[in-house]
C-alpha cells in the first residue's frame, strides 16, 4: 500500500476565540485516518509557512496538547494576512507551492479562514487541473464578521456575539447604578468596518423595554446627529442613562468614518482615536451628560473564557468534517451550518463549492435593523439568538485561563532555497 | 419587648462586581435576627435616599431576588458620589439624616463604599455623641481601587483583577497570532488614576519569560518615553510581538496624564482620548509597528462574568460581618480582610475603627514594581495571586448571565417636606 499523503493545515486572516477549535478538528479527525492521511503539517503564519517552507509538524504535539486547542483562543500556528494573486498574475508562487507541497508529499490542504482565505484556497485547488499536481482542497470556514456566504454562521461570530452581548449588559447595570449623580451615558465600540452584525449582537442583551443598549448604531446607516442625540437625550430622561454600542464602521455624511472625524495629535497629525470618544463627546457639547466609553478591540474576538458553547462545537465540526470531505474526495469545498431550526435551535452541516464562496461578501439583511436605524429587529434576533446559546468554560490554573502554547517544531526543510514573500 | 430597630444600607461611590454580594451578605443575615433588625432599608442613590427620604424597601424582595444579588454587578439600588460635609460645617445634612432615621425608626447604618464613603460613615457615627440621635454606623469596604487602609484587600479588586489578567492573556495570544505580517503592538488601557494596583494585576499573566504582558505602565512612574521604546522594540525583537497594559493615570515628565496630551478635536478643545491610543500612536511614529488598542473602562469593574470567586466570597463575608458586628453593638467600625497565609490561601475577618480608615489611602509599595519600573515584583504577585483565585459564574439564561433587577419598592414618606441635595 502506498504511503498516505500528509495533510497541510493553516490559519488565515483576523483569529478568533474558536479558530483552534477547528485546528483541533482538523488534527483530532486526520490522526483517526492514518492510513488515508499521513502527517498533518502547519503552516507557521498561514500560507507564508507554505511558501517559505516553515512547516510545524503536529505529529509532535501530544493528545492533550491538541485536545487543548479546542479551549483556546486565537491561532496557535500563527496566521497571516496575505493574499496570493490569480494564478496567471502570480505562477511563481503556486509554482513554488507546489515545490514545497511535493518536497513534503502534502496531498491535502485545509484553509481556516474569512472570504480572502477562501478564495486563497480556491486558488490553490486549481494548480491540480492548471498545474498539473493534484491536491485535494477543503476550506474551513471562519470569521467574527460572519460575512461568509453559503453558511448559516461563521464560527467566531457567535463568541464575539455573546462577548458584546454579555458586556453591554455589564457595563449597563454599572452605569444605571451611577445614573443619579454621575455617569449617564456608556459608549461601546466593536468591530465591524463594513457590517453590523457583532454591533446587532449588542441588541440581544435588551429583552423587554428600558434594557440596554438603547441605542445601536450600524456601519449600514448613516449617522444622523440629530436624530441620535434627541433618542439619547429620551433614553436618559426616561431611563435615567443611555447605554450605546456603535460599530466602529459608522460613516458621518461626508462618508468618512466617525473615527476619523477630526482628531488631531499636538503634531497635527490626524489621529484614529476609535469612534467611541467621538460619539460620547458629541453628547457632552450637545447634551452635557456625562460620559464612559470602552473600545473592547481584540478583547471581544479573543475572549475564550466566555466563548459560545454553540459556537464553539460548530468549529470543532466544521474542522472534523473538512478532513472528512477530503477523504472522501471532494475538492474545492467548503463544510458549512446549516440552520434547522431556531427554537430550540437545531443545526447540521453542508458544503458549498469554493468558487461560489470566494470574494462573495454576506449582508446583513435590510430587515435585521429597525426602521428608525437604531435597534435591531424580532427577525434580526431569531436569527442571532442561537449563536450565543451555551457556556464552554477552558480550565482554570491558579485563577486563569490555562491556554495551550503549542511546541510548534518546525519540519526539516528539505529545499535548501529561499523563497521571499 | 421593644419593635426593633430598623436598618438603612447604601451603595455608594463607584460600583463592583462585587457590591451587591455584599448587599446580599448585609439583608440575608438582617433577616436572620429579625428579632434585632426590623427591615433593612436601602438608600435609593447612596446617601441620597437617605436625605431626600428616598428610601426601599427590601423586605418586598423575595428570597430569591436578594440571593441573586450575590451574582449581580454593579448597585441594585443606585449609587451616589456625594461626600457629607464636616458636622460643623453643614449641620443641617445631619439634623435631616436624624429627622428621616427618627421617621422611618432606624438606629442601624450600613455603608457601603471606598474612603469617601467611609469618610461618611465614620460622620454620620458622630451624630449620637454629637447631636443625640444614637445609631449604630458600620462601613462595609468596597473598592476596584484597592486603596482602603487596614484590610487586606477591598471587595471589588480582586474581580477588576482577574479580568484585567484574563483579557490581557486573551488579547496577547491574538497578537501573537498576527504579528508576523499585521499588529505587533496591543496596548490595553485600565483604571487607576492614582494607583497601579489594578495594572499590577494584568501582570500576573505573565508567568514565565516571554508572556504578556511585556510591559506595564504604573501611575507611580513617571513616563519615560525613551527607555519604555527601547523596551517596546527589544519585546518585538525578542518575541514578535509587545503586549502592554497601561494605566489610564500615566502621566508624563510634565505632570500631566499622557492621556490629555495634545490630541484636539475638531473645534480645538482638548479631547480626553484614553491613553491607549497615546501610547500605541507614539509607538507607530517612533517604531512604525502597526498597534491594536483597548479600553476596557466599565467592563472591567462590571465583569460578574469572570469574577473572582475569592472576592465574592469576601464581599459576601464583609457584608454579613457588618451586621453581626452592629448587633454586638460596635459601633464606628468597618470589618477587614485579615490575610493568614499566602499559598494555600486563608484569609479571615477583623476590624478597624472608621476613625482611623476616612480618608487614608492605602498606596501600592514601592517594591512591588520592579527597578526598570515595568514590571511587577515576585513580592507583588505573591500579595495578588490569591485574591484572582476560583470562578463563580452567575446562572445564565438564553446565552446571558441572568441578573436581578430588583423591584425597588418605596418606603412611604412620612415627612411631608422637601430637601435639597
Amino acid at each position: 500500500m502506498a504511503k498516505p499523503k500528509n495533510a497541510f493545515y493553516a490559519q488565515s486572516g483576523g483569529v478568533t476565540a474558536v479558530i483552534n477549535a477547528s485546528a483541533c478538528g482538523v488534527i483530532e479527525t486526520a490522526r483517526k485516518h492514518k492510513a488515508k492521511i499521513g502527517k498533518v503539517y502547519a503552516g507557521r503564519n498561514g500560507i507564508i509557512g507554505a511558501l517559505t517552507e516553515d512547516l510545524i509538524d503536529t505529529s509532535k504535539e501530544s493528545v492533550e496538547a491538541i485536545r487543548a486547542l479546542r479551549h483556546t483562543p486565537a491561532g496557535a500556528f500563527g496566521s497571516c494576512r496575505y493574499k496570493l494573486k490569480g494564478l496567471q498574475e502570480n505562477k511563481a508562487q503556486y509554482e513554488r507551492l507546489i515545490k514545497v507541497f511535493k518536497a513534503h508529499d502534502i496531498g491535502y490542504f485545509f484553509y481556516n479562514g474569512g472570504g480572502d482565505s477562501q478564495d486563497t484556497a480556491y486558488k490553490v485547488s486549481q494548480i491540480g487541473d492548471q498545474l498539473g499536481y493534484p491536491v485535494v482542497c477543503v476550506g474551513v470556514p471562519k470569521t467574527v464578521d460572519n460575512d461568509l456566504p453559503f453558511t448559516d454562521c461563521s464560527p467566531g461570530f457567535g463568541s464575539v456575539a455573546k462577548y458584546v452581548a454579555v458586556s453591554i449588559r455589564e457595563a449597563a447595570f454599572d452605569v444605571a447604578s451611577m445614573a443619579k449623580t454621575s455617569t449617564k451615558i456608556f459608549v461601546m465600540e466593536v468591530m465591524g468596518r463594513h457590517a453590523g452584525w457583532i454591533a446587532a449582537a449588542g441588541g440581544l442583551a435588551a429583552e423587554k423595554a428600558g434594557d440596554a443598549p438603547h441605542i445601536i448604531l450600524f456601519p449600514e446607516r448613516v449617522f444622523d446627529e440629530e436624530a441620535f442625540l434627541a433618542r439619547v437625550d429620551q433614553s436618559v430622561k426616561a431611563y435615567g442613562y443611555c447605554a450605546i454600542v456603535v460599530s466602529e464602521g459608522v460613516k458621518g455624511k461626508d462618508g468618512k468614518f466617525l473615527a476619523e472625524s477630526g482628531l488631531k495629535d499636538a503634531f497635527g497629525h490626524a489621529q484614529l482615536g476609535g469612534v467611541a470618544p467621538v460619539i460620547a463627546q458629541r453628547i457632552k457639547d450637545k447634551l452635557g451628560y456625562k460620559y464612559h466609553w470602552a473600545v473592547a478591540d481584540y478583547l471581544q474576538r479573543a475572549a475564550r473564557h466566555i466563548a459560545s458553547k454553540t459556537d464553539v462545537e460548530q468549529a470543532y465540526a466544521l474542522g472534523k468534517r473538512a478532513v472528512e470531505l477530503a477523504l472522501k474526495g471532494h475538492n474545492a469545498v467548503m463544510p458549512t451550518i446549516v440552520r434547522k431550526a431556531n427554537r430550540p435551535y437545531k443545526w447540521d452541516l453542508g458544503v458549498a463549492n469554493l468558487a461560489d464562496v470566494a470574494n462573495v461578501e454576506k449582508k446583513m439583511p435590510e430587515d435585521y435593523i429597525t426602521e428608525d436605524g437604531f435597534g435591531i429587529t424580532k427577525k434580526c434576533r431569531t436569527y442571532l439568538e442561537p449563536l450565543i446559546q451555551g457556556e464552554d468554560y477552558p480550565p482554570y490554573k491558579n485563577g486563569l485561563p490555562s491556554y495551550v502554547k503549542l511546541k510548534n517544531v518546525a519540519v526539516k526543510k528539505k529545499l535548501g532555497d529561499d523563497f521571499k514573500v
